[in-house]
C-alpha cells in the first residue's frame, strides 16, 4: 500500500469566485493583509503496490482533473 | 508577499462520499489497485508579510475549515 496525494487547482488564467468570496469574507471579518485566495482539491489516494507512476498520471489526469480549466500535480508520501 | 497552502480533509471518521464515489468510478472505468480515496480541499492564500502565524492559523480554523467534520494543516511554502 502507498499513499498519493493529487493536487488539482484552478489555471492561473481561470477566474475562481469561491477563492474571491473568501478574500471579500476575511476582509469583512477583520483579517487584514490577505491578497489572494485560490480554492482547488486535494485527493489522498491509498493504492496497491501494483500501481504504476504511468496509471497514477492517468488516474489524475483522466478522472480527477478537468484539465481544460485545471491543474494537476501528482505527489507520493513517504510512509 | 508569502505564499501559504492550507489543506482541509474530512476527518478519518467522517464519511467521503465523493472519495467513494471516485472509488467507483475508477473500478468500472478499469483502473484496477485504488483501495480508498478522500477528497478535500486545497487553499492556495497570498498574504503581506504582516500577517503573523497566529493570524494565520485563525483564518485557516475559523473560515477556511469547519472544524466539526474537517482538519487542516498550515504551511508556509518557500520563496
Amino acid at each position: 500500500m502507498a499513499r498519493v496525494v493529487v493536487d488539482v487547482m484552478p489555471k492561473a488564467e481561470i477566474l475562481d469566485p469561491q477563492g474571491q468570496a473568501i478574500v471579500g469574507a476575511l476582509g469583512r471579518l477583520g483579517f487584514a493583509g490577505v491578497a489572494d485566495v485560490r480554492q482547488g482539491k486535494r485527493f489522498e489516494v491509498e493504492i496497491d503496490d501494483s500501481v504504476s507512476d504511468a496509471d497514477l498520471e492517468r488516474i489524475a489526469e483522466e478522472v480527477l482533473t478537468n484539465t481544460v480549466i485545471e491543474n494537476f500535480s501528482v505527489s507520493r508520501v513517504a510512509e
